[in-house]
């Protein structure tokens, strides 16, 4: 594997400013989305900075940001409270003054006013930009950013909400940085290229088995992979080439895909619940979903996709045993001989809600999901999935996960998406 | 508000290893554990970084927070492949050696072998470490950390899989920090005390508006504010003191609630989901949800909770008006009158849902989710949550949310408990 040792003119950081962001109450996504962005013009991130709401922490992190990177995006601290001191940050940085700016203002007001709402005293502080800045407009919200040069490096400030982060990303940030790349034209790294493949039933020790000699070390191509109980990730990221028919990391690429076919469910941003909709509305099929263990998330799963409603029918959870009964018509006596989570009741759960449903085909899970409920037969991690489809034999399986609760739930609402992935599959091509 | 403007002798930094976690592949969650545990004993952590998996670049950061902070807690890059070269790194730091220690390579075999495996060669790194540096045992995974001093910044590595992180943490991390705040005694930091309010219906502005004059700029508390699709949080952080009756921090916490008091469902790391099931317990009531737009999110929350069995019995999902129809008797009629979004179809889910699963209170929701399914008079964000008790009047209500489909679905999920949690305290007063 080979590690890009090249030293980058113009790479990129990121400053994400609050204390929230320190201390548990929530994480840094903005990061992950600015370095996606501008990975997709040639824009390497390589240092992500979260930094409290104390002027002289920000102060100092953002003169370390400048001496090593090009550009440096920075998010959070812009409100209206004195908490937020990001512009002062700056100001005390580039040693200009912080004054307020017209357009800022009237932006603000703008916006304020389609809300019906005037600004206050403690958002005029919003309208507060150093001198010599550019005020980069906000279209979702009402707190502008701005953007200034300060010796050689190129500094963005934009606000923590994600969504106006994102808009101003687009509208603002991108075509500024394209602009410096388009200056330093011929001289300018190339784009970052990177392959995201999505797998599922393989150990990361396996995975990276199935992949060894892939990349040897000649081979221009960084391989990673990362565990989650989702499956395991595996990328493959250049800066030699725009994929190119024939090039090495398109070749890599399918290397990849012939070494890990049968555990590949998805590439790229594609989930496993998009790929099922794919799927689903490609060979015009619809799905009713009964749940016990997983509790309604691989119903949650499927409706996260926009449109699910063409093929999402219905879903039940039946956490009690008389629920198993009343909305599937799973055979109380069944449930007694087996026990609710075994192989014989989870058959029962999808074949009694395909029928009621009369949908193409019907999932369903039980299982314990801890850290309750465990006999001495039936351990904790103990899971049965089962699918009953119009054509073909019912399916089940039986799975031992690991992990707490919520692990266990993921990765049971995940092997049964992925039974049906795997159905759906051979069903086209019968 | 007061910043806490004084220097810490005893501060600490994180950082993580991870080229996946700069670009797109996974968030860094490890931090945020990190900054709690040491939080609770009296070590702040003042920055974050996330670096890449080049070896130099791990260097640089590593360097600059050893001239910052006491304690420097690095998580990653310490698994079999090539590009884990965290050890490396932090050896070129130190100007120490990597060899092979004992210690680290029986752990490494002992665990390896309970689960019927041998050490391959890849793996035989895993037990390199820095001369002079204590190995810090793995008591759920296989590779091992390691602890050394260097200019007096105490330097701890551990691996990047979270439950193998959390572990190491508790067993070794917290006494090797706390050792060295016993040596330093008298002249170490206060612990950091921070309190966390949660609050939903009201927006942020609002929020900072409730609090105005709360804290004055001689109060020693820290007031910070964080929306979220599920509500804003109100944080109070101190250093003065430890919660003391009468002190300042629950004089001011008294203030928050005193001025939230009707939106704060929740303090410290209590969700909703866990309050609402804890007022099921306490009143022995049993519920059953009847969704639409939400697609099985609550089941999903309420589910998340370990002993929800003991008070969800069941859950329908009724994508399809058919299955609004089939699953609560809701009357194709009145779907027909009034639309499937509307109060009166939400009303008759929730009456449906709890006559057929016969619990003490059913909740209902049906909206329009979006991005499609907007109609001229309904548009997207539209949606109305019902709740049906066996005493009391039936209650539905109107909202209208913005963002995309998967923070509507939250915030719709968030209204519904919301409405739960306010009927059953409701009922506790009756």
């Amino acid at each position: 594997m080979t590690k890009f040792s090249e030293a980058y003119r113009y790479s990129a950081e990121t400053i994400a400013v609050g204390s929230e962001l320190l201390l548990g109450g929530r994480s840094d996504s903005n990061s992950l989305f600015i370095a996606e962005r501008l990975a997709g013009i040639g824009i390497e991130v390589r240092f992500k900075t979260i930094v409290g709401d104390q002027e002289s922490d920000i102060a100092a992190v953002l003169n370390q940001a400048c001496r090593r990177a090009g550009l440096v995006v920075m998010t959070g601290g812009l409100g209206p409270t004195v908490d937020d001191c990001t512009r002062e940050a700056v100001a005390a940085v580039t040693g200009r003054r912080l004054v307020r700016r017209k357009e800022a203002f009237e932006g603000m007001k703008t916006r304020l006013a389609q809300w019906g709402r005037t600004p206050n005293r403690a958002q005029l502080r919003q309208a507060l930009v150093p001198t010599g800045a550019i005020v980069l407009s906000n279209p979702v919200g009402s707190a502008p950013g701005f953007a200034l040069t300060w010796r050689g490096a190129q500094i963005v400030v934009l606000p923590g909400v994600p969504s106006e982060m994102g808009a101003m990303m687009e509208q603002s940030v991108i075509p500024l940085a394209r602009a410096r790349l388009e200056q330093s034209k011929g001289s300018g790294p190339q784009p970052v290229t990177r392959m995201v493949f999505h797998t599922w039933g393989l150990p990361e020790a396996e995975v990276d088995r199935q992949l060894q000699g892939l990349i040897t070390t000649r081979t221009p191509v960084a391989l990673g992979l990362l565990a989650s109980p989702t499956g395991v990730l595996v990328s493959l990221t250049t800066r030699a080439e725009r994929p190119a028919k024939g090039g090495i990391l398109l070749r890599t690429a399918e290397g990849v895909r012939t070494r890990l076919r049968e555990w590949l469910y998805a590439e790229g941003q594609e989930t496993m619940e998009e790929v099922v909709g794919r799927l689903l509305v490609e060979q015009q099929c619809t799905i009713a979903v009964a749940e016990s263990c997983t509790g309604g998330l691989i119903s949650h799963r499927l409706t996260q996709v926009p449109g699910a409603s063409a093929y999402v029918d219905r879903g039940a959870i039946c956490y009690s045993n008389k629920a198993k009964t009343d909305m599937l018509g799973v055979p109380g006596s069944l449930i007694e001989r087996h026990g609710a989570v075994s192989r014989e009741v989870a058959q029962a759960m999808a074949k009694g809600m395909r029928e009621r449903a009369g949908v193409s085909v019907a999932l369903s899970v039980t299982g314990i999901a801890g850290p309750g409920g465990a006999t001495e037969t039936k351990p904790v991690g103990l899971v049965y999935v089962g699918l009953d489809g119009e054509a073909g034999k019912p399916i089940t399986k039986e799975f031992r996960f690991h992990g707490d609760r919520s692990v266990i739930k993921q990765r049971s609402s995940q092997a049964a998406l992925d039974l049906l992935r795997r159905w759906l599959l051979e069903r086209r091509h019968v």
